[in-house]
C-alpha cells in the first residue's frame, strides 16, 4: 500500500533536473561569469542533536550518491530546458549553456566520519559543486527517512501516511479559508521521499486551485506541469564577496550580483532581492535607487512580521507603492505562520508563501510507534571555501551564519558598521 | 492504493460465515425448537430522508442478493464450526445440526420498488429466513457505500481513506486511555465495506491488544483468529410472542426463550440478558430469581446511563453483586458515549462495548467532496410476520420499536401494565 513513498534500495535522485529551478538559473550565470572559481560545498547538520551516523549507513549513502553522479541530463530534459516557457519567457537559457550541460556530471566528492557525524564536501569548480546541494540533501533526507521507516509494519506504514495524507490536508483546508494567497512548493532538499513531495504536489494542485504557483522542483514541474519557480540564492554574494579585495567591494557586493542577475534574466518575476546574506538592515542601507525598482524581496531569514515591515518602510521611503510589490517568505513557514503573516500583511503588500521544510517533510507524531527519527533535520549545503578563502553567510538570524566563526565576526563588525 | 477496499462489481458476500456468530447459535436453536414456524423477515430504513433507490440500482442488488444465495458452508467452514472452542467450549454445535447446515442455502427473496424506497422481504422457514439479516444489510449498505465513492477521483479516494484511517486511529488512542475497558467489534450490518471492517479490526487488535476482544463477524473472527463473539437477538422473543395463545405466555416469553437457550449453551458467556425487546423495566419487574444468576445484560435501547443504573439497582435488588456482573453496550455506540459510560460505570460493574456502526462505518467528513451519502443509514432488517401474525419490538426507545403500529400499542399497553 503505502510502501510505494519509499522503495527500499532504489535510487533516490533519478534525474538532474530533480532539483531546484534556481539552481540551474544560477548555473547559468556562473558558468558565464565566474567559470574558473573554485568553490566547495560542506554538508552541515544544524540539528546537534542528531548523529546522521546513527540512522544512516555509509554504505547506502556512497551508493545514492555514486548513483546521482551516474546522471546525466537526458535530451528531452534538455529540450524541455531550451523550449520550455519559464514565467513568460521562452530561451531563458542559451544553446551554449545547454550544449555544456549535456556532458554535466555531478563532481567526485569527499565523504568521512567525524564523531559520528557525515563529514560531506564537494571540491572543484563552482559550475560542478554548486549543482551537489540539492540531491546531497534530498538524497541524505530521504535515507534518514528510509531508515525510520524500516522497522514499521505493514499496518503502522500504512497509518503513517494516512496521518500524513490528513495532516497536509488539515492544512490544505485552512489555506483555502485564504482568499488570494499563493503558496508555492520549496520542500525539494528537505523532503521526506521524492514521491511523497509529488504527493504533497498533486494535493496542493488538487486543494488549492489558482492559489497553488507551483514547484521549486524542475522535475515535479515538467511531470506535473506545473510553474517551475526561484530565482537565486545566498551562495551568489558569499561566492562573490571572498573575492573582494576591498571594502567597497565586499559592501557593494549583493548589488553587483543583482546587476549581474539582471543583464541573465530580466523579466519581473526573476527579479526579487534576497537582502539577508550579510543582513537586511545593511543591505536596505546601502542599497542604490535601482534596487527599490525590482519586483520584490525573498525574506528568508529573522522573524517574517518584522522583516516585512522594515521592507515596507524601505520600499515607502523610496517613493515606492508597497501594494504593488511582493514579498516571497520562505524561512521555516508552518501553517500558523502561514496564516498569521498572511493576515498581518493582506492588502498590503502581495505574498507568496513558498512552503519548504513543513510542507514535505512533516511526519510528526504521525508513526503509531511514536519515533522522533521521522522528524525534519536542518541540513544544509553551503560553499565554505573559495580559492582556498572562506566563505560566510550571516542572515538576519544568528543561528543561521555558516563560515569560520572568526570570519563571521569580521563580516558582522563589517556589515553592522556600513 | 485504496481503491482496494471497495472493488466494483466484486460479490460482496463471499462466505456463509460472513455474518454474525448469534445469527450461528439461534440457528441451531431455531433449527432444533422451532424447524416449523414461518417468519418473515423485511428491511425497514429508518433514516426517512434518505431513499435506497438514489443510490443503490435495482439490478446490482439483485445481482449481489443472488450472489449470496449461489453460496454454501464450506466443508473448511463446516469443520472450523464443528472444531473450534468459543468462549472456551468446544463442540457447541451438534453433528445432526451442521450437517444440516452443509446444505443450507439462502431462500429466495421478494424485492420491488415502493415509492423510491426497496421493499426487500424474505418468506420462508424462520431456519432460512433468518440467516438472511446480516448478508442484506451489509450488501445494501455496501452498494451504497460504492455508490458514494464511484465518482470519487484517485486522489479522492485515497484521501477519503487516509482520513478514515485517521479518524480511527485517534479514537484507538482516546480508548487506549481507558484502562483494563473491552471493546469489540459488533459492525458487521452497517459496515462502510468488507474489507475496510478487515482494516479496522486489524487497528483495533494492534491498537487496543488485550482491550479489544473479538469481533461477532464469524468469517473474520476464523481469517484473523480473533474469539467471535455474540449471543442472541430480539428476534428470538418476538418471534415467540406471536405464538403465546394466553396473556401469561405473552408476559413469560422472554425468560421461556431464556430458559431454552440456557439448555441449548452452557456457559457463563453464553448467558446475557437482552432485557428490551418489550421494555425493561417490565422485564426486570416479572423476572424469575434465576435471571439475576446469568452474567450480565446488553443494553441495546434507551439511555445506557440510566439503563445501566436501573440494572444495577435490580441486581442489587436480587442480593447480587454488581461488580461481579457484565453490561455489554451495543446501541448507537461512538467514542464520546463510550468515554462517558466507561467513566460513570468503572469499578461499579464489568463492561464490555459492542462497537457497531461508528467503528465500521464512519467516514463523516472524510470525503474532500464532502458528501453526505457517505454517511452510514439507520437500516435494519427484523421479522414482521410469524404464521400470518405480526411480530413485535418494542425496546426502550420509541424509534427503535418496529411492527404494526397497532400491535405496537397493543405490546406497549400490555407490558406497561405488568
Amino acid at each position: 500500500m503505502s510502501e510505494h513513498f519509499c522503495f527500499h534500495h532504489d535510487p533516490i535522485i533519478e534525474s538532474l533536473l530533480d532539483t531546484d529551478f534556481y539552481k540551474i538559473l544560477m548555473l547559468q550565470m556562473i558558468w558565464g561569469l565566474y567559470p574558473q572559481i573554485h568553490v566547495t560545498f560542506s554538508l552541515i547538520n544544524r540539528t546537534k542533536t542528531v548523529r546522521l551516523s546513527d540512522d544512516i549507513e555509509e554504505k547506502e549513502l556512497r551508493v545514492q550518491l555514486d548513483q546521482a553522479r551516474s546522471l546525466r541530463f537526458t535530451k528531452q530534459e534538455i529540450a524541455w530546458l531550451g523550449s520550455h516557457t519559464f514565467y513568460g519567457h521562452q530561451n531563458i537559457f542559451s544553446q551554449k549553456f545547454l550544449n555544456w550541460l549535456q556532458d554535466f556530471q555531478l563532481p567526485e566528492y569527499e565523504l568521512e566520519l567525524h564523531n559520528g557525524d557525515y563529514r560531506l564536501r564537494f571540491y572543484g569548480l563552482w559550475t560542478y559543486t554548486t549543482m551537489w546541494e540539492i540531491p546531497a540533501l534530498a538524497i541524505i533526507n530521504e535515507l534518514r527517512s528510509r531508515s525510520a521507516i524500516k522497522k514499521l509494519s505493514r499496518f503502522s506504514l500504512d497509518l503513517l501516511y494516512a496521518r500524513a495524507k490528513t495532516k497536509l490536508w488539515n492544512k490544505v483546508e485552512r489555506i483555502k479559508k485564504l482568499p488570494d494567497i499563493k503558496i508555492s512548493d520549496f520542500g525539494t532538499r528537505r523532503r521526506h521521499s521524492f514521491l511523497w513531495q509529488r504527493w504533497c504536489i498533486e494535493a496542493l494542485k488538487k486543494g488549492l486551485k489558482h492559489s497553488f504557483s507551483g514547484t521549486s522542483n524542475l522535475l515535479l514541474a515538467m511531470k506535473t506541469n506545473l510553474p517551475a519557480l526561484g530565482t537565486n540564492a545566498h551562495e551568489l554574494s558569499m561566492v562573490i564577496a571572498t573575492l573582494a579585495t576591498t571594502n567597497e567591494e565586499l559592501l557593494n557586493t549583493p548589488y553587483k550580483v543583482m546587476k549581474n542577475w539582471s543583464h541573465y534574466y530580466d523579466g519581473k518575476d526573476f527579479r526579487i532581492i534576497l537582502p539577508d546574506v550579510f543582513g537586511t538592515v545593511s543591505f536596505l542601507k546601502n542599497a542604490p535607487d535601482w534596487i527599490a525598482e525590482w519586483t520584490g524581496f525573498r525574506q528568508d531569514s529573522g522573524i517574517p512580521i518584522e522583516e516585512g515591515e522594515r521592507i515596507i518602510s524601505w520600499l515607502k521611503n523610496k517613493g515606492q507603492d508597497p501594494s504593488e510589490k511582493l514579498i516571497i517568505f520562505s524561512d521555516a513557514l508552518d501553517i500558523d505562520s502561514i496564516e498569521t503573516t498572511y493576515q498581518h500583511f493582506k492588502k498590503r503588500i502581495c505574498m507568496n508563501f513558498g512552503w519548504g521544510t513543513n510542507l514535505t517533510n512533516d511526519f510528526k507524531n504521525c508513526s503509531p510507534q511514536n519515533t522522533s527519527k521521522i522528524e525534519a533535520l536542518s541540513l544544509v549545503c553551503k560553499p565554505t571555501e573559495v580559492n582556498q578563502r572562506p566563505a560566510v553567510k550571516l542572515s538576519d538570524n544568528p543561528e543561521k551564519a555558516t563560515g569560520d566563526p572568526k570570519e563571521i565576526k569580521r563580516y558582522m563588525h563589517f556589515f553592522q558598521n556600513q
